[in-house]
């Protein structure tokens, strides 16, 4: 059975507190099965929210391998320090997650509540410290309440489930306005393996990386140093290719998980020919996680899709479509239906990036707008305003130079985003 | 007499229809008073509004030198084209802005509209066409109706009087909320000289170049040469250190024409140690400028002072300093009285520049709250809170790391902002 959008607002109604369910919440949440090699638990620690989860953990059968990819923030969290050092080892068996606090800024104490944290979780699940992944997302700069993590983590382990997705999902929510999951199947050396993925948002968001924290397990056999050469490819198309607000965390955290119980045949490089099916659909769970957190971008009203084509290359083109995708005036347009195309102009020519602005074309959906550096022949207000005026709204450019394009995504900026960030605190 | 506040608000309400004005305007505008060699007028050509002006002229003296700084857009308008062709004969003798209609990205017609101004300016004013100057600011892509300027050019230049600065002023508002007027005198080689500026905002407000149009005009005798190197140094500290939104405008245009009838000694180097004084006098007036740019900036409610200090160099301070003034968390922070400097870490740490987050500390005003990587120790709740609840917010950064130090300005990012800028063309 799958949920529908009622169950979505519920869930988030309990727990994200007072903000609505984003208008662009998938329609239903998928459903994401046992994976063999992992059970997770969810609980109420209370570090700062009441009547809520705020804790999750997760615990991996010996033998598991993974990959991760950070922020690249110069001031990151004592949870992502934490979470590199152990990564050269490539070993994991335990995942505890908070929300309600980021412990990032917060000094030799930060240092110490991932210390503790990661204690308790050698003693609750028994493994090496450095088997244990953490992250936090929250308010920043307030010291951790480790103590309040600590004391649940024996009764999270003896709760642990193989079908506790969802509530590990609801568990890491801040502002999010719905729990993010998605799941795929693949074939990898004769068998099927099982992809799980939960994220979440939904501020200071914006590329290297874009998402807070995700977490994607699979059962298939795969080695740490292949795990990770998917993973830092496949980060770049999806959350890479996403801003909310063009604010980065300190805390941005995605970790890829291999239980090794799927039994595929054994794989020794990340180019080898038996993963394609594989690298395909690790990468669409990643785009469809970083769409959800698009998505339920803070006071997000609609979801915007930039597409960038003859661009000089491949970057010059991305760097196009983030400088329209960053636009607080193209965002305020867009949230106010205005097919004001006259910003885009402004925005590709604020990027840096080489530009004719004789040659430029633009589209808002199917409609060309301008064409050849000025309104096109044939523009039709009405038709445009009707492009822009959709809940998923999409803004084409071709700059007619080369042959580099892009795609990225972003929300629209409205009166919600400012509600929600005048107050996050409080 | 000056005007008062209330004078401002009954300006604003006439010029520039339905937006209140904002709270940070200044008490009392600057009255500039006539100016040896320039006479200006301004009038109702009904570009785009209705009931208010919407066109200026200047018209200066045989003999006025002039200098310019430009948008980098790569989307440069039709008339900064035009201003930049006319630049190296380093002559001016007509001054035409109107509001209401950028005349960007409009094509072959926008180079057309320019040319049939500048033809009208010329017959008018009686000069040569490279001597006109021109800026046009408003909504982009909509081709300019040249023709409804053209016929009120010569009533203007009829109406033309050495003491209607603020008529000017007005007349090239668009969302400003009021006008803004900036004077100086200088001693210059045995003589005082008068500095007169007048400049407009208030979105699309980034660095390279901040402003939207400013036009500051000296009866001091300077070679062209001379005055652009004046204004390319003076317009770092203050236009290029405001930001409003990150939105960088296809029209940006800074204009210092020299009308030379003051009578001072000549000066053949921008290093004259004779031009000290006027250096320090015409970068106050470009600060000076600057700030009520800022002040105005869409929906502000606050002014915010960020200083960055212990940078690396001066560059990587100002980077800093930007990366915290363009942080839409930090800026709704603000807006919410809220003394959130996890943010301000946030920002820190996602500019790229060096940063030991175990050295930073910051202050919001005179309260240090946060210290060598974690909260500071006496760190006060209330005392932050209420620096960050004045109508003027200062967020000064120590990296501790050299001697590197710069100081941007910014507003908050509120509902208002919103509101203007999802119906700015309805």
């Amino acid at each position: 059975m799958t949920q529908n959008r009622r169950g979505a607002a519920k869930a988030a109604a309990k727990s994200s507190a007072h903000h609505k369910v984003s208008p662009l919440a998938p329609k239903r949440f998928a459903r994401l099965p046992p994976l063999a090699g992992v059970e997770l638990a969810a609980g109420e620690a209370g570090v700062r929210y009441k009547h809520r989860t705020d804790v999750m953990l997760a615990i991996f059968a010996p033998g598991t391998k993974v990959a991760g990819v950070f922020t690249k923030s110069k001031a990151a969290s004592a949870p992502v320090e934490w979470c590199k050092a152990c990564l050269p080892r490539g070993s994991a068996r335990a995942l505890v997650v908070n929300s309600g606090n980021a412990n990032a800024f917060t000094g030799r104490a930060g240092l110490k509540g991932t210390g503790d944290v990661a204690v308790a979780a050698v003693s609750a699940v028994g493994c090496d410290a450095d088997e244990v992944y953490l992250a936090s997302t929250g308010v920043i700069g307030e010291p951790l309440p480790a103590e309040k993590i600590t004391k649940v983590l024996g009764s999270l382990k003896a709760a642990a489930h193989p079908n506790r997705w969802r509530e590990a999902a609801e568990a890491i929510m801040t502002t999010d306005t719905y729990p993010k999951l998605s799941r795929a199947t693949a074939k990898l050396g004769g068998k099927a393996v099982q992809i799980n993925g939960i994220c979440k948002g939904s501020g200071m968001i914006a590329p290297d990386m874009a998402t807070m924290l995700a977490f994607v397990v699979t059962d298939a056999k795969l080695p740490a140093k292949v795990l990770q050469e998917l993973l830092s490819d496949g980060v770049k198309p999806s959350f890479n290719s996403i801003t909310v607000d063009s604010d980065t965390s300190t805390s941005d955290t995605l970790l890829l998980f291999a239980t090794g119980q799927a039994g595929n045949k054994p794989v020794r490089s990340a180019s080898d020919p038996s993963l394609r099916d594989f690298k395909k659909k690790l990468n669409e769970v990643l785009l469809d996680m970083a769409l959800q957190v698009v998505r339920d971008g803070e006071g997000a009203g609609k979801l915007i899709t930039v597409n960038v084509q003859g661009a000089e290359d491949d970057a010059a083109a991305k760097k196009v479509a983030l400088s329209i995708a960053n636009s607080p005036l193209v965002k305020t347009a867009i949230a106010g239906n205005d097919a004001n195309w006259g910003r885009v102009v402004m925005a590709v020519g604020k990027s840096g990036e080489a530009a004719d602005r004789d040659r430029l074309r633009i589209w808002f959906g199917k409609q060309l707008v301008a064409d050849k550096g000025e309104r096109a022949l044939g523009y039709n207000e009405d038709k445009a305003t009707k492009e822009v005026s959709k809940l998923e709204v999409e803004i084409t450019v071709d700059l007619r130079l080369g042959k580099g394009k892009a795609t990225v995504w972003t929300c629209d900026l409205t009166h919600g985003y400012i509600d929600i960030n005048g107050s996050y605190r409080s």
